[in-house]
């Protein structure tokens, strides 16, 4: 029999690199789609109602957004389970050299002792509406394309400030479904007094780092516990001693008995971003430009870092979390490169597109209508492609100087901020606002004027090397003498106070002209450029309004053509995907099976980073102490699992629930062959990751005795 | 099912890290030991006679070493066929920048266009005996080490001359199976003109290259034909143009039906050398001092191997055969560090003889006679250790300066010819000395000055951090002006004609005297080291009196304690072992299956070395030019096969038979966990690696189209 079997894997295996990838039925589905579903056939023995139901209390409402990650709700008392990368920023906020977090770990012992993360919110959808016809009646045929993204996003505007009139206490979103055709709005509770219960040492929590990170097998407890607080009366409030534990409408159950292999699950989560609507000339342009330019632009960013944290390592802290993201886009653009050409993404989706443009001219009428979709498309993303390489250092000169990025801020929100509240960027309306400044000034603690200058030093040499750089008067002044960049960037760095929380709250209060008038060199410098970016913001509004036009029509036949519907795109609205724990074959002759275990761990335990492992781990492995989690058949601790679901990234967080709506899992990662998720999605061989609950609760219960948070959660170590 | 079976496998795979590897019976088995066995039950359809049969005609018949690699009669013209790489030699001698038949693959349209291998021989073993007896009564009791280990040296020069004078034409040779303890006297058919007839590209002998080497999923065609020839009479010759094709008592019949997962495989070789009876004072020695050096001082020399190729193709292939072997043994090396570790080996081994010893002292005499073996083998072994770094490099010296190694030849020669013949070293007795001068003059050819140079000078740098090279006058001179060692080495090289034949041949009919008085500065340098060498032969030859005697009564008691009887460490004779196409898990949640294919190929092609494909394989993969080799269900040609036979270095080219004796594949490697095969063997992830004879078959016939070479082997490709 272990034959028969092993051969029909091996022949999958094959299948898989002979056949072109079979378009699987992509799985983020809307919540509005849930209906349309046949959710007993997939395993699920929860009605479409019972999962979401914003009449009733509904499993959706033990699900929550966790700042750009996914979380559950897993007891009363507003307990969170999501990543631990999710919660890596405050873990690292609230670590020292002394009091290392991120190295030890953390356990509240109380309510009490639990550390505030002011930075992160927490969202829980209430409830949407489709505002599609709402959102395009504001747009007319004579409109240009910024005129017409203008319209759009003022119409979305109103009609968010309108439901929560409507809605008090709730907080109202508009999300864009389909680019220029379908709109939903969305009603969120956001909670703001959120706080770390509960973090493994980063040696479990981030074991494997980058070199496992994207990867399968996996052997990482990518979890922590936050908890999120209201005021006394229930109403959503920032931090406050006074405040008290969340009391989700519903919360979900973990299920300690874990998973078995073929087993059905589920996911809920809030996915960012995918393109799989998008035409070939975008994989092109992202495949041959973007893509590249970014792996290339973040290395250099990481090696910057890692250089600066060599030999402090309270510098080292500082730059953790932007290190960990700078190195997971790295990684999963490199997989994106890979998967792209491996699975011949571009020549599919060109072949794709000369079937629908044979469909289009097959009738005068749609021809009329549709003939230039595609061309159009085509040369739009073209030119943007042409542009990338300037604009993505630019938009990175604000992310890696913290100094420029605060400058801009200042001086953005201050021309921003005397318009009308509905005429200004998102970022600076006053709902926003509080929130907009709260991230800059937490993001504070982060600082460190060696490093900003390096970057900033480094950018600028790279802006230097790219022609269009050379048509800013601002930047071609900085690049007359490339002598001296280094020298005018310390001068810049030294000589400003945009990384002091007291110079910004001051130029917080200031107009433009006032702002003019300050001695700060780097603002001056800022305020050089912004024409520049003023310029690019308004092309992008021009793209937009292009594209979205666009697309709209490419949908409208597209649907003609397939005769079907189409799921949209991820946009970081709330989703459902489903599918089994399941192994895979990544290459020729090898199969991955889908549950990772303890022992996997020890084996890879090298006591050199990333694959170290706790003492105590160790000596609760060897003394086998595993308690109710040891899985009966594998004799040992499940520690990661494997599905076929659909993701991207912002599931990071997500539940991994079973049939019946318990929590199995936390989702973390997908395998590399899975990176391309983000622009197509194959069954064979895309397959998300999760940690196992029964390792989160036998590294939480057993390991480091946080035994209350088990019982917080209805789960007993009595018996053992 | 499927679930059933991969619960299992995954079991499987788990039980591995869990649990000590068991010691499962370890399969190089003498042929002297085939009728002990029951082939039957291990899925083998021949009887030990029709193995082997020293009276008869029997299946070994068909198989024979090539220099140091093992190979398969094929037809009864003498085609064999071996590993590409171990063909490597002769195409590499065969080939220049202009004519690169690495490059290209070679392919003789007959007989005549055969290439000439003056350096290759190949060798029949015909019959063996046991000579323990005689061997052994050569010691006696008051002998010192030194004295002990001459005695038995000279004892088996007298009984291999005595039994190549009355087997008047064959080779006879004394193998130490267990050391100090028992010998056999094996009688070999030696031929000496072998001609290469067929070779596919590097692209395809070689694909993967380093990056795949002693990996698992595999893709690499590692095979190529060779002719053995007589002289006209059938007796051994080298070459001429009369010569006539060799023909072998037997040949092996291909299986072009191959084989399938879980079917019964047995490999007849030449392994080449185990030191599984070894204690763990030799273990530790190896895991923390002789591999770690090796490991160091191999990258070192292919980093100056590739840097002298970067620029010219002509030394590129001069090095070729160089480099393949250095990166050969510094990847094992590594394997086997990380193996040993992982294993935990010396530790299991220390724990074994602890149980020996406890053993050893449970009774009076048995205290007394062997109390000390164990202690002793621990010291000896200490004191090898310590000395590693000096001797290692010494060595190396030889090996790495060919100018240098040429010179020693000629001057040790010259000092051992003057001896009786019993009392030289083995390689200047008259019945190998044509044999070694043909070796050295062959080597020539891959002469490069700059190369010479740059590794003498770096030796000697190496040498002058360790302590003991400083007691070496001839050293110490070097060492003193240490920015003049470059210079000094330049000068030797430039001025020595050691890498010159017809100067070599003149040395070679000197007397020590006569040497003494050139002017060749290598030469001379060469005499100034000879003592220290002299004193290192004498000292290799007090530990082997020693270890001989030492290891000889560890084996006897090792014996009495374990109630039964060991199979000895491989030593280059022929062995026989036998086992099933089978996965394995190499770790947590991985399962590779055994057997590759073509798409496996093309999925790795890159078009960058080394994942290269020649664009007629491309052609025929894409045209589904499968013929005969298409595996019906895998829909696919099968390119590598995977087997748990226990096989080492020298094994390489072995045929991998099925149960009826029919050629299914030619073994080439192992996976990198089973480097540690050397050390110890573990069934759950010692596995070998063989080319698929579909895929040789493929590639011969189909690809290449040398249909005559597979009509030479019985099989057609009519009717495809």
């Amino acid at each position: 029999m272990q034959r028969l079997v092993i051969v029909c894997l091996f022949f999958a295996a094959l299948t898989l690199v002979i056949h072109p990838p079979v378009q699987a039925e992509e799985g983020m589905f809307p919540i509005s789609e849930l209906a349309q579903l046949d959710l007993r056939s997939k395993g699920i023995m929860l009605t479409a109602d019972e999962l979401f139901n914003p009449q009733a209390v509904s499993l959706v409402d033990g699900v929550c957004r966790v700042n750009g990650c996914t979380g559950s709700f897993v007891s009363s008392q507003g307990l969170i389970i999501t990543n631990h990368h999710c919660a890596y920023g405050a873990i690292q906020k609230a670590s020292t050299a002394e009091r290392d977090y991120l190295e030890l770990g953390f356990a509240a012992e109380s309510l009490a002792d639990e550390i505030p993360a002011p930075d992160y919110t927490v969202r829980v959808t209430e409830d949407y509406r489709d505002v599609s016809a709402e959102v395009l009646s504001a747009v007319t045929g004579n409109m240009s394309h910024v005129e017409r993204t203008r319209a759009i996003e003022k119409r979305r505007k109103e009609l968010e400030l309108a439901a929560e009139q409507e809605h008090g206490g709730l907080r109202a979103e508009v999300a864009e479904m389909f680019a220029g055709k379908t709109y939903v709005l969305f009603l969120y509770t956001y909670l703001k007094d959120i706080r770390l219960a509960f973090a493994p040492p980063a040696a479990i929590g981030n074991f494997g780092g980058e070199v496992d990170n994207w990867m399968w097998p996996r052997h990482t407890g990518d979890f922590s516990f936050m908890r999120a607080y209201t005021a006394p009366d229930g109403s959503s409030a920032t931090f406050s001693a006074d405040n008290v534990p969340y009391q989700p409408k519903r919360f979900i159950q973990v299920a300690p008995q874990g998973v078995e292999e073929n087993e059905a699950v589920f996911l809920l989560g809030y996915p960012g971003r995918t393109a799989r609507h998008k035409t070939s000339a975008f994989l092109r342009s992202e495949y041959e430009v973007r893509l590249p330019a970014v792996v290339d632009l973040y290395q250099w960013q990481m090696e910057v870092l890692t250089e600066a944290g060599r030999l402090d390592r309270a510098v080292e802290i500082k730059h953790a979390s932007r290190m960990r993201s700078l190195a997971n886009v790295e990684k999963r653009s490199r997989g994106q490169l890979t998967g792209m050409r491996r699975a011949e993404s571009i020549d599919r989706r060109t072949a794709d597109e000369v079937a629908l443009q044979n469909f289009i001219q097959s009738e005068e009428a749609r021809a009329t209508e549709y003939g230039t979709v595609l061309e159009e498309l085509a040369a739009a993303h073209a030119q943007i492609a042409a542009a990338i390489p300037f604009e993505l250092h630019l938009e990175q000169l604000r992310a890696a100087s913290q100094a420029f990025g605060n400058g801009f801020f200042v001086y953005d929100s201050a021309v921003e901020r005397q318009k009308a509240d509905l005429d200004r960027e998102v970022a600076y309306m006053d709902r926003n606002w509080e929130h907009s400044v709260q991230q800059l000034k937490t993001s504070l603690s982060d600082y460190h004027a060696l490093t900003d200058t390096a970057l900033l030093t480094g950018l600028l040499e790279r802006l230097s090397r790219i022609e269009a750089a050379h048509q800013v008067p601002a930047l071609a002044t900085c690049f007359n003498d490339p002598g001296t960049l280094a020298d005018r960037c310390a001068k810049l760095i030294n000589g400003t106070h945009l990384g002091d929380g007291a110079f910004i709250d001051e130029c917080l209060t200031k107009t433009p002209e006032q702002l003019a008038e300050t001695s700060d060199p780097m603002l001056q410098f800022v305020m050089q450029l912004y024409p520049t970016y003023m310029r690019l913001r308004e092309l992008d509004k021009d793209r937009d309004g292009q594209l979205s036009r666009l697309y709209g029509s490419l949908i409208a036949v597209k649907q003609q053509f397939l005769k079907r519907d189409f799921i949209p795109d991820a946009n970081s609205t709330l989703r459902f995907t489903c599918g089994t724990i399941r192994s895979y074959s990544p290459e020729d002759a090898v199969i991955k099976t889908p549950i990772s275990t303890l022992s996997g761990v020890i084996d890879k335990t090298t006591g050199v980073e990333p694959f170290v492992t706790p003492q105590v781990v160790l000596e609760k492995y060897h003394a086998k102490q595993f308690g109710l989690f040891r899985h009966q058949r594998l004799g040992d601790v499940p520690v990661a699992i494997l599905y076929d679901t659909d993701t991207t990234g912002g599931n990071s967080g997500s539940p991994v629930l079973n049939g019946r709506g318990e929590l199995v899992g936390v989702n973390f990662d997908r395998c590399f062959e899975a990176t391309i998720n983000d622009f197509a999605w194959d069954q064979r061989t895309s397959r998300s990751i999760g940690v196992d609950i029964r390792y989160v609760l036998w590294i939480t219960g057993v390991v480091y005795g946080a035994e209350h948070l088990l019982e917080e959660m209805n789960v007993t170590l009595a018996g053992q």
